[in-house]
């Protein structure tokens, strides 16, 4: 069996890989019109795996390096018997602790004061007693699966109360309270701080637009480190204007890279990091862990072992 | 008995302590050269106090409204037999989610990214996967107080492993070590953060310096919310620049605020605040709640009830 290695598999791994009989990796640089033909399995995605999409008759699993897979033609998949599979969870650890980093810098003052430096000012007068604690706080968080949970633990951690929405609103570990969706704007409203974590599917989609952000009594912090898309950018741009939101702490944006005409750069209520809240020096062993376990499955059953992709879900 | 406010006591505070029996607060617009001479207690510490000191024989209780006490003439409180107590603990929580909001700033690629910001640069793929979680890094705290202990508390639970560092080395709870002065340096030589919570004393004044700077082998970040006076400036500047260290997340400062003319301002390895780390809305409420039951100790029994410094260690 072929496997396409996108995601730069190191040596130690590919032996690993060889180690579970008939495997052989081929590189993307080493594709050709003959090898294409043959590929059984891809690690991760880019336009070598469009290629072999078109190409390979024989390509029935795909397993992504990432935990978002919206950027994958899925119905293509769904139409060809293909099984994909995700990382999700690996993520959860490193973007939790973002979503701690941003919470933290608002609460503590970090955000405002910055706002100061460049003019050497120094506010400590007008700040020091503005600046809260994580106790007693309210977070909701949009999303309650792996990093959600994981995000809601640590909040908990410090104090804060966390609620969560999802589509079904069961319950979930570490949330005091999980909604439905239709209930998710009601609680956002009166939060603190306000997150998202959902995938992207046409049901979240500018899911936080004008009118969500028009509900925001509170004036929450509002943080994304879920999907660009999933908001309205001008709309979240006026009410970071209009104080709907205290500030916002984004990691992912509509368009990525975040085109230098965004008024995002410029304003000092926001925290903004390009798209890597997920990375962490681990991440290439972690996720060769459930690439390994999942090509070993698919060899001898022909089924994954662990983070199947529903297609139509999209997640 | 007299007490002197200097710390914008509330209606309903000043109610309260008149509940004790005898108490007259005297605000320091109203203080004049009669009352100076009646005044047996201060609340707060500035040059009102330094008056009411010279003025009144009758002055035997203060109670500070901050932790650290290096700021008051302590030799002439001994002298005189004046009691101090300060509000140590009511700043953990504060200052020890300000040191977690800089330590995972560095550790999540926040501080990195901010740097490119100015000139719009996504920088995601130079930062992500160099970017890391706080699992199985080491934090080396000098001070194993409240504030250190909350600290330590605070990164065990991300999964840092905690060295204390005090004068006794004994075993505190949160630390996975303790030990002392002699080997701290030692220790923070191998460690990704080294946190400073030392009171300002004789003692610790510049003990960071270029010795111990030049021992940093593994380029840990250097945190400072204790004392300013603690560090070498200069010192750490030249760490800084020479790679020593790999950033650095500083409260408090040799001489504050903070000269305009400091290289500190403009590095971008470092984040600034404005010796702010220990407030928060709350904080009145709370120093009250020590005011309170101090003043109502050293009324019945001329003694405090808790947070009593001694006068000679300096803390």
């Amino acid at each position: 069996m072929k496997i396409l290695d996108l995601f730069n598999l190191t040596e130690q791994q590919q032996t690993k890989l060889a180690g579970l009989g008939d495997v052989q990796v081929i590189e993307p640089q080493d594709l050709n019109d003959n090898n294409s033909k043959e590929i059984d399995a891809i690690y991760g995605w880019d336009a070598h795996a469009e290629e072999v999409l078109t190409a390979s008759p024989k390509l029935k699993f795909i397993q992504s390096n990432s935990a978002g897979v919206d950027y994958m033609p899925l119905s293509e998949f769904q139409k060809k018997g293909i099984i994909l599979a995700n990382v999700s969870g690996i993520h959860a650890e490193p973007i939790s602790e973002t979503v701690i980093a941003y919470v933290l810098s608002f609460a503590r003052g970090i955000v405002t004061t910055a706002a100061a430096r460049p003019d050497k000012r120094w506010v400590g007068d007008q700040v020091r007693m503005q600046n809260y604690t994580l106790k007693n706080r309210t977070a909701v968080i949009f999303g309650t699966g792996h990093i959600g949970e994981a995000i809601a633990e640590k909040l908990q951690f410090f104090g804060t109360r966390t609620v969560g929405v999802s589509r079904h609103g069961n319950p979930v570990a570490h949330f005091d309270e999980v909604v439905t969706d239709d209930q998710g704007t009601d609680r956002a409203a009166k939060a603190d701080f306000v997150i998202n974590i959902m995938p992207l599917t046409p049901a979240t989609k500018h899911f936080f637009n004008k009118e969500f952000f028009d509900e925001m009594i509170n004036h929450p912090v509002f943080i994304n480190v879920g999907r660009g898309p999933s908001v309205d950018t001008q709309a979240l741009i006026d009410a970071l204007d209009q104080y709907k939101l205290a500030g916002a702490g984004l990691d992912v944006f509509e368009s990525e890279p975040l085109e230098k005409s965004s008024p995002l750069w410029e304003m000092d209520n926001v925290i903004l990091t390009p798209h890597i809240s997920g990375g962490f020096q681990e991440y290439g062993a972690e996720a060769f862990d459930i690439l390994y376990k999942n090509l070993a499955s698919f060899i001898q059953t022909g089924e994954v072992a662990v983070n199947k992709v529903d297609l139509s879900a999209g997640y």
